[in-house]
C-alpha cells in the first residue's frame, strides 16, 4: 500500500496543515481507532473531545482548534477531503479480472461489451446488451432486452427483470430486484385482477442501490432513479414514481407508486411517501416520517404525519407531557367550576351545568 | 401488435362511447404520457384537468363529461374496464418456453409436470413436485418435499425452504424467501435456544408475493396466505400467522407471529401488526399504522397506535397544535389565578401558589 | 419418529406431572390444533381457556391448574422446557449430505474444511476459508477472503462480501447480504461521492440472521453482530453499528450507522435507531419506535420519538383525546371569558370579542 506525507495530502486535497507536514500516513481510520500511519477526521462535534486522546498520526478537521495532540489536516470541507484522501489511499473495490465465464449463462442474442467480466452462474438473457467494463456477478440475472450502460457493476444474486435500462457506473448491490411488477391490481367483485404493467425501470447514471431493495416497474410509463443518486438497503421504489437526480434515500424508504420527487432531496430511513404526489427538490424528509401531501421546494419535514420540522420538532417532542396536559385541562376546569358557583354567586342555587362539589 | 377500435373495446368490457366509436388503439398510456393510438383511463380526480390536454386517442371514465376533448370510453368500473383492455392490448408477461435446462440442477426423486419451463442454475431438490405449465427461473431454490401447483411462475433467486406448499396460478417474485425458520427462541439464563420450526407455509391459488419478501415458516402450525391476497415488496410475515383471501397488503408491512386476518383486508405500506391478535375480515389499515389490538369486521383503522380512521385522522393531524395548546392552558391558568385573586379578593396578599404578574 | 412417556419428558426437562405420566408422545403441537400423541404448552395467558378444550394427550405449563381437562407437564420455564422437548422430539433441520457439489465453483485458493457440504452452484471465492460442518447452500456466494467458522449454515442465495468473518454456529437464512458498501457518501457540490469502505462486518458465534437482511460493512471499523444475538427478516445494520452479545432484533429493525447497542437487548419489529448513539445493556425497545438519543442500561422504552416505557405507554394512548382536548381548551376559554366580562361588569354591554349567551 503507497505511502503519503501529510503534506502530499493537504496538497491534494487542497487544505493547509497545523503541525508537521512529514507525518506518514497509510491508511485511515476513526478518531478512536486509529494507530500510527492512520489518519481520522472529525466532523461531527461529538467526537471533538477524541481529538486529544487519538492515537492518529494525523486528522482532517474543518478548522484549526488548540484542542489536539496530532498534527491537523484543515480543509474547508473536512469530509470530502476524508472522501478524496480514502480514495487515494485505498481505492474503490478492487473486481477479479474473470472474464467472461465458460459456466456463466449467455444468450447468443446477447451482447456484451469489451472488457466484461461476467462471473459463474450469472445468466444474461436473449437481446439484453452490457455495456464496456461492466462486472456481472454470480447468480445475477439480466432479462430479455434489459441494457445496461458502460462501467456498470452488480452485485450477486441480483435479479433484472425484462426490458429495464441501467446507465453508466451504475452500482446494484446484492439481492436487489429492479423491475418485477408494479403492484397493481383491479378489484372486481372481490377479486383482484392482475393489470400487466407495460412500463420499465430506467436507473440513470451513477446511481447506486443498496442490497435488498425493490424497485417496481411503472404500469404504463417508466419508473426512473435519477442520476447520481443513492439507495441505501431494502428501499422500495413504487411503480411509475419518478426519484429526481442526486437524492440519497436511506435505508427501508418506501415509496408508493406515481409520486414524484425533485433533484437532491435527502429521504430519512423508514420513511413512507404515498403515491401519485409531489416532492419538491432539496426537501429533507425525516426518518421515519409519514408524508401524505406535496411538499415545496426547500421544505424539511418530519413526523408521521410530516408536517415542517421546527413546528414538528416541539410538536411531536409534546406527546410526552399528555397525560400532564389532559390533567391540567381538568384542574381548569374544576377551578372554573368553584369560580362560577361559589365566590361570585355566593347565594346561587346550583345554575352551572357542570357538576361540581361546593 | 393487434389493433382496436374504440368500439371493439366498448363492446369487450360492456361500456357505453361517448365521441367516434371508430378510432384505433393500439396500446395504452396515461393522460400524461399517451399519443395518438393510445387508451387511457381517469379514476383519480386529481388528472381530471389533463382530460382536456391528453394526446390519447380515447380515454376510460367512469360517467360521462363535457371536459374532454377525446372520445370517451364509459364503464361502470373504470379501473376494471382498464384492467380488462391491459390484458387484451398487452397481455401478461410471456415467457420464454426453455423447457427443462440441463444446467439446471434437478433431484431425480423430484416430480416435475407438463409443459415446466425451468431455467438454468435453478435447483429443485429431493421429493419436490412441481405441477404442470410452471416457470421455475434461474437461481431459484426450491427446498426438499416442497409442493407447486398448476401454472405457478417463481422469479429469478427466489428461495423456499423445505416442505412448504404454493397453490396453483401463484407468482413469487425475485429474491423472496419462503419458508426460513421462524424467529423463535426460549431465552434461559441469557441465552437465545433456537426452537424448531416445525410447521410450514401454505400459498393458496392465486396469490402473488413481491420482490424481497419473507414469510416465516410456523412453529408448530402453519403460516398461511390465503387464495387470491397479493402482497407488495419487503413485506413480511411471522410464523403461524393466517392472512385470509383476498387481502391486499403493501409493500414493507410487517406482521408478527400467530395473528389472524380475515378476509379482504387491506394493509397499507409499512403497517406493523404485532402478534397473537385477530384481525376481522373486510378491515382497512392505513399505512404506517401499529397495530397492536383486535380489530373487527369492516373497521377502519390508522396511526400508531391504531385508533378508528375518523377519529384517528382529526387525532394525528392535531398533534402539530400540541405547542399551541400547552401555552394555552398556561395562559388559562394565568388568567384563572389572576381572577382568583385580584378581582374577587382585591385586597388580599398574594394568598395564590401560582405565580403571576398582577 | 422416536416415542416418549410423559414421564421420560419431566424427567428430561426437570418437571413434574400433573396426571396420567404414562401418556405417549410423539409430536408437538399448538393447544388448538393438537391431536392423541402431541403435547403442548401454555405461555401466553390469552390461550388459557384452551386447556380446557385441548385434544393433546399433555400440556407444559408454569404452575398446577385445576382447569385442565389432560395432563399437564409442570416446568419452572415452560417456554425452555418447549423447547428442549421440541429439539427432542423433532430436532433441527436436516441438512443432506451432499459432500462438495462439483457444480459448486471453488477457488483453488479457497480452503473448506472437514464434513462440509456445498450445494450446486454455490460460489466460493478466492482465499475463503470455510471451517469444518458448514452447509452452503446452493446460490451463496462467498466473497474474496471471507472467513466462516465451524459449524454453520448458509441458506440459499445469500450473498458474503469480501472480508467478512463469521464465526462457529452461525445461521444465515436465505437471500440475506453481509457485507455490502455501507451508505457512505461525501457530498460536494451536489454531487455524492462514494466513500470506500475499508472495515468489514464480524458476525459473533451462535449469531442467527433471518432473510432478506443487509448487512453493511463499516467505512473505517467493523460492523459487528455480537455472539448469541438473533436478527429477524428484513432487519438493516449499518456501517460500523456493534449489537453486542445476545441481542434480539425483531423482522425490520433498521440502525444507522456507528451506533453501539449493549448485550441483552430486545429491540421491536421496525424500530428506527439513528446513527451514532449508545443503547445500554438490558434494554427493551417496542415495536415501531424511533430512537434518537442515547438509553441507559435496563430502560424500555416505546414511541416515536422513544420515550420511558409507562410514560409513553399512557402519553401515546392520549393522542385519541387531541380533539376532546382542544375542544375544551376553547371551552374553558370561553368561560374564563364570560366570568372576567359579564359577573364582574353586570352593565356592561357586550364589550368581548367572543360569543357567549349570557
Amino acid at each position: 500500500m503507497p505511502t503519503r506525507s501529510l503534506e502530499e495530502l493537504a496538497e491534494y486535497v487542497g487544505g493547509r496543515i497545523c503541525g508537521d507536514p512529514n507525518v506518514v500516513i497509510k491508511s485511515a481510520s476513526t478518531l478512536g481507532r486509529a494507530r500510527e500511519g492512520d489518519i481520522s477526521f472529525l466532523v461531527n462535534r461529538k467526537y471533538q473531545k477524541q481529538l486529544r486522546t487519538t492515537k492518529a498520526s494525523a486528522v482532517i478537521v474543518g478548522k484549526e482548534t488548540a484542542d489536539s495532540s496530532v498534527p491537523l489536516l484543515i480543509a474547508e470541507d473536512p469530509y470530502y477531503a476524508f472522501m478524496q484522501i480514502m480514495v487515494l489511499l485505498h481505492g474503490h473495490r478492487k473486481h477479479k479480472k474473470v472474464g467472461i465465464s465458460q459456466r456463466a449463462s449467455i444468450s447468443d442474442s446477447a451482447k456484451v461489451g469489451a472488457d466484461c467480466h461476467i462471473h459463474d452462474f450469472a445468466v444474461i438473457a436473449d437481446d439484453a446488451r452490457i455495456g464496456d467494463g461492466c462486472v456481472i456477478y454470480s447468480g445475477v440475472y439480466i432479462g430479455h432486452g434489459v441494457q445496461i450502460g458502460n462501467d456498470s457493476i452488480i452485485y450477486p444474486n441480483t435479479t433484472i427483470y425484462d426490458g429495464c435500462r441501467l446507465g453508466n457506473r451504475v452500482i446494484i448491490n446484492a439481492n436487489t430486484t429492479i423491475g418485477e411488477d408494479g403492484f397493481g391490481y383491479a378489484t372486481y367483485e372481490g377479486v383482484h385482477h392482475k393489470i400487466p404493467q407495460i412500463g420499465g425501470v430506467i436507473i440513470e447514471d451513477d446511481v447506486e442501490v443498496g442490497a435488498c431493495c425493490g424497485i417496481e416497474r411503472g404500469t404504463l410509463g417508466d419508473t426512473v432513479i435519477g442520476q447520481g443518486s443513492k439507495l441505501g438497503d431494502l428501499v422500495t421504489i413504487g411503480h411509475g414514481t419518478k426519484i429526481g437526480q442526486y437524492c440519497l434515500l436511506v435505508a427501508q424508504v418506501g415509496i408508493a407508486g406515481s409520486t414524484t420527487l425533485g433533484h437532491h432531496c435527502v429521504v430519512g430511513g423508514q420513511v413512507g411517501i404515498v403515491g401519485h404526489i409531489n416532492i419538491g427538490h432539496n426537501v429533507t424528509i425525516a426518518a421515519q416520517a409519514g408524508v401524505v401531501n406535496n411538499i415545496e421546494d426547500g421544505q424539511i419535514v418530519l413526523g408521521a404525519p410530516a408536517i415542517e420540522a421546527n413546528q414538528g420538532r416541539r410538536a411531536y417532542s409534546m406527546i410526552q407531557y399528555l397525560p400532564e396536559m389532559r390533567q391540567s385541562i381538568r384542574s381548569l376546569q374544576n377551578q372554573i367550576d368553584q369560580i362560577t358557583t361559589s365566590p361570585e354567586e355566593p347565594d346561587s342555587e346550583d345554575l352551572s351545568e357542570h357538576n361540581h362539589e361546593p
